[in-house]
């Protein structure tokens, strides 16, 4: 295990039984309190890419995505969950275990051919990430990648991304 | 104006009746899209204090917090809606226009005596930020500061927030 990798893995809490009883969440916020770690996470996520803009996933992605943006000197670009974008927007929809969400983007977010970068904290079933791709594709930027900070393997998020170069810090 | 206020001035876009009919919205998408702008909004609010953490405001605030913290070398904390954190957390709850609003933060957040800059994009009626003040001093921290980019001086937040010391880089 490389030493960012352990330096995550000591800073990731688990918490049993949420949101929902024989779930155990991945908690990132003793990471993020700690700012050598976050600094190095962010530093990390930030060189694995030359981008004109970074998208970050309302709302915990944007914890992540922001700083990411700053470091690479790139623009932030927010997809949000249906409503909270005031002007006008493209939205996807996609499924969860029970129902479905819908995540918008404002239209005129990128400039054409923009290479873009999608920043998460965690990658689990891929629905979410699968939708953003789409429609920052739709908005006419090209995606780069999706990078995130965890990768739950065994919910295979990564068979939603055919063909998207994706990076996970580590992998559990 | 400075430098940095016409900056900011002219990448902020006001959307009309938006979230409801006879609002002016206050869109920050355009600055947080322009890397120079969005750059220089974050290390101005990162020059302001000499702190230990830096909490965010769940959604919108996480976007400016988040990387005033990277660049302060800072840890960040996140106050959430209610229901949102998945260990134990500290809650306090306040006024809206209709009904009401609740907020959480971990209840180990913070060291004791932590020196905390809240950070967020806009100061309107000021309800989130005094509730968020309130709950970073009941967990155990000092609240150095309240920094935002835009504060709505018409709506008078500045006045719940008595012998806090208020950072607007913008006034509107």
């Amino acid at each position: 295990m490389s030493d960012l990798s352990s330096l995550i893995c000591d800073r990731i809490r688990d918490v049993s039984d949420y949101p929902q009883p024989g779930i155990v969440f991945k908690d990132i916020t003793p990471l993020l309190a700690d700012p050598v770690a976050f600094a190095a996470v962010v530093d990390e996520l930030a060189g694995l890419h030359q981008v004109d803009k970074i998208v970050g996933i309302e709302a915990r992605g944007f914890i992540l995505a922001a700083p990411v943006a700053y470091k690479a000197r790139a623009g932030f670009v927010p997809v949000r969950k249906k409503g909270k974008l005031p002007s006008e927007t493209l939205e996807e929809s996609y499924d969860l275990e029970y129902g479905s969400a819908t995540i918008e983007v404002h239209r005129d977010a990128f400039e054409t051919g923009d290479r873009v970068l999608v920043v998460d904290d965690v990658l689990a079933t891929g629905g979410t990430a699968e939708a953003t791709v789409e429609l920052v594709r739709r908005a006419g930027a090209e995606v780069v990648g999706v990078a995130v900070l965890m990768e739950l393997a065994f919910l295979k998020g990564r068979e939603r991304l055919p063909g998207v170069d994706l990076r996970s810090l580590v992998i559990v």
